[in-house]
């Protein structure tokens, strides 16, 4: 078995455990670290905490739990959180300072401190580096994920890897996106924040599953620097791949999800333009549950991307649809010329891809997400209290 | 049979026909005219058609027609718009530069010029003042409504009634919002188009199904004058009941709704503040799901509000659910005090109310929406071509 993910860059070294609902998962990597967190004004504990902790630009070890979000919980929660630091800090001798906290759960609950301190302990003691190691790491923080996601992307001299979590952006109460990803690179605190702030920007955020942004986001990166220097350029061209993979394997894990969607929007002004409109079809729940039924409705396409607030001429936009392996013209500088047969057979896969040329500049951006079907209704709305 | 609506307001004759997918309904009314329209990009033929002739500030007459939008139809597109004001023109006797025209269905697709020019010349024949008029009018214009839609507020001296139809922002791709209404009380061009304005904001703008905004959408108000002036302030005051009325009831017949949904966002700084706050709770498909299924998780209203990009303090909002009988308080001051047993049993009814405070001034606004159930996945996804 190789390595897919995180324990394939030297200083990481990781275990989890899954108990029903309640996992665990402890990552030790020394080295200069940044984040990205939750733009929600309802910020989890454990965010709020790990933003401090950020400041600092070094972290040697990461706790996250799954089964309660600790988010809503107000002072208790953030020494809940300030808790489950120590516990890490203790039983893997780092300091709880440099020890950053996530959770992913159910908002509104206080953490079992209990539980946590118990399976801490347990995790600690097999903390190591190896291919099991990393499976169970990326178990432990899963909670309506039907598969488990991991990253590795390989360059000369170095290695970028990540695990990831999230099929809704809050599952049913139970959500958010987790990433922790490390590197042997070595990369000082501010190219790295920099780095992983544009990295984001193209992947993470250009994920839509149902539009709710959780309280408990985290993107991670370590640094543990173990492989030596790097070229920037290099290092966040690297990021960037591993992010965009696992942005597109929580696309494609979306609850309920039969299918996923990818929308790529070129010939935009600027970047950010090309990225509002393609998030602003691929959220669209008419987009979505036509991808679902294999309706090539580009009609329903073109809408959204005019209520997107971006400035461009309808009449000159072009569309295509596109299975992967070939691209079917919908729309010609304006002009409808679907051949909705040849459409509709490309909508059957695993992945629909829309194309769509802005005309209007040379920018482009994309975004993905999944179809809206019966079953996110069913996850979502049959959740009992 | 009593008014329910337009043929309440002197001066107001209608009729309408539906043959299957395909209606069109003529209204002839003479009278100052305001209208407010989508802000989609792409914008149907007939929206710009009547963009234009509502600068005139009157209205003899409208057409409209339900089974194909004819948006994204270009020049050919327009000119047919133009085409069905003269049919409507010559069929009523009106002069087709002061005929509006709106049009709701697919999108892509040219108009039926023959069906439509056959269609009115039976329509205009019966154009009448009855209660049986405003029904078959009202049916008209449906496409996946349930219900017809119809308003009336009486006043002393004067009256103000509407019909609308809508059922999801961009329905089945059949869709949109249109709003037909009249008033006997004479108003200036100038006081018309203020009160629609606020209107509408306070009413059609704060409905969402889905979140789409259609390419057809369009509210048109007409005074003819018949009852003599009237106070500004009371007009205005009965056109908002009036379009708050018909966004209820557009928002009650959403598409696959099992419920009404209501947002009432108080304690806000500016009604725009609590507008956005309630709108992006209305939209939440996690919020949508949880009132499906009669799972009174509030969490997810506090997660939505807090990423509606408005500030409050998380920490000090009241949150309270009410089946429209009585209120149970989930949150109190940031301190969570929710009685689940009797939140659930506040969702079995046709309504469910969420009032949320967020203690941020003195403002508020209220949105209307409905639940996502697993009927809405499938009247849009299994829409054949």
């Amino acid at each position: 078995m190789q390595y897919q993910s995180i324990c394939a860059v030297k200083g990481v070294k990781a275990w989890g455990i899954k108990e029903g609902k309640y996992g665990l998962a402890l990552i030790a990597a020394e080295g200069t670290a940044a984040g990205v967190f939750t733009e929600n004004l309802v910020k989890a504990a454990p965010v709020e905490l790990m933003k401090k902790q950020i400041r600092a630009g070094k972290l040697e070890a990461v706790i996250a739990n799954s089964g309660c979000a600790n988010a809503y919980t107000g002072k208790r929660g953030y020494a809940d959180a300030v808790t489950m630091a120590e516990y890490a800090g203790e039983a893997l001798g780092v300091d709880p300072k440099h020890t950053g906290v996530a959770s992913t759960g159910v908002i509104g609950r206080y953490l079992d401190l209990p539980l946590i301190q118990r399976q801490c302990g347990v995790v600690a003691k097999q903390v190591t580096s190896s291919p099991e190691a990393e499976v169970a790491t990326a178990k432990a923080i899963m909670t309506t994920d039907i598969v488990q996601k991991h990253a590795l992307v390989e360059r000369d001299g170095f290695t970028v890897a990540g695990i990831t979590k999230g099929s809704g952006m809050i599952a049913p109460n139970m959500g958010t996106m987790l990433a922790f990803i490390y590197t042997d690179a070595e990369v000082g605190a501010k190219p790295l924040a920099d780095a992983l702030k544009l990295a984001t920007k193209r992947s993470f955020n250009r994920v839509v599953v149902d539009g709710d942004t959780s309280t408990n986001d985290i993107a991670l990166c370590t640094a543990t620097g173990e492989a030596g220097k790097v070229k920037a350029q290099e290092f966040a061209g690297a990021l960037e791949e591993c992010c965009i993979s696992l942005a597109k394997q929580i696309a494609a894990d979306g609850e309920g999800a039969s299918r996923m969607l990818e929308i790529i929007v070129r010939g935009a002004k600027k970047e950010d333009d090309a990225a509002k409109v393609a998030r602003t079809v691929i959220e669209s729940p008419l987009v979505k549950t036509a991808v679902y039924g294999e309706d090539p409705n580009w009609g329903r396409v073109v809408a959204a991307a005019g209520r997107a607030g971006v400035k461009f001429d309808p009449n000159a936009v072009s569309l295509w649809i596109s299975d992967g392996k070939k691209k079917h013209p919908l729309v010609k500088s304006g002009a409808i010329i679907a051949d909705l047969v040849a459409a509709k057979a490309a909508m059957g896969g695993r992945t629909v891809t829309f194309i769509l040329d802005l005309a209007a500049g040379k920018e482009e951006a994309a975004a993905w997400g999944c179809d809206l079907t019966e079953k996110y209704v069913e996850i979502n709305g049959k959740y009992t209290t």
